[in-house]
């Protein structure tokens, strides 16, 4: 029996997203798993805290359609299929918690830098996507 | 390529031990991996301060002889060769990392509690594990 049957890595869109994928691609691999490929945009509004009013929907929008085609970029190179690539619009770690759980995912990989502890995008902390997350964390190791 | 070729997975000598060594053991048969079993003692002085002089060795050979048995049960039954079973004297976070580098470890697995995060014996948290740790670690959530 396998340990594992969907797994969702969690990037971000760096130069050591790769590291992490090719790691998820051979665990996924060895386990005859299903993949996703997950990259959690933060909303615009959060940088921006908000005191002037502004549009900045065009700028999420543009966001968005970046991380896409980024991902599907990999989704290509690492043979992750159109529909198991999600980019998503929140929190990391809260985006990562639902997401596990809607798609019943039972091991979550994400990067991790040795004595920075575990980074995602924009500063948040897999601490916060181990604590909450309902199944199993990876946490792969960045040089 | 397999992810992995040794793996370390490190348990306190609770009921919930078996649920982190079932996953240990099919992670490391999915990958064709050695699979190290390890149980961290913590030293009694640690545990009775050092305000009574008292000679405390027996205690301690005690507690390392009791835990040696249990390994060895473990082993039998989750196939772990002797040479493999390791009981060490010390904080459970730097004797992990002192055995994953030693024994050239690429995956350190651990028991996980979800909302409480990790948890080894003695109340050590696998953030210590983590956070220092130069491979990659797996966090299995205990349920």
């Amino acid at each position: 029996m396998s340990a594992y049957k969907k797994m969702l890595v969690a990037i971000d869109l760096t130069e050591e997203a790769p590291q992490v994928l090719n790691k998820a691609k051979a665990i996924s691999s060895a386990h005859g798993a299903e993949l996703m490929l997950v990259h959690v945009v933060e909303p615009v509004g959060y940088a921006y805290g908000g005191d002037i009013p502004m549009d900045l929907t065009e700028l999420q929008d543009q966001l968005d359609k970046a991380a896409k085609d980024q991902l599907a970029k990999y989704g290509d190179e690492y043979g992750v299929a159109k529909e198991d690539q999600v980019v998503t619009v929140g929190r990391p770690e809260s985006e990562i918690h639902r997401l596990a759980k809607e798609q019943d995912v039972d091991l979550v990989i994400v990067g991790s830098h040795g004595r920075k502890g575990f980074q995602l995008l924009l500063g948040s902390t897999a601490n916060g996507v181990l604590h909450g997350t309902e199944c199993d964390v990876l946490a792969v190791r960045i040089h």
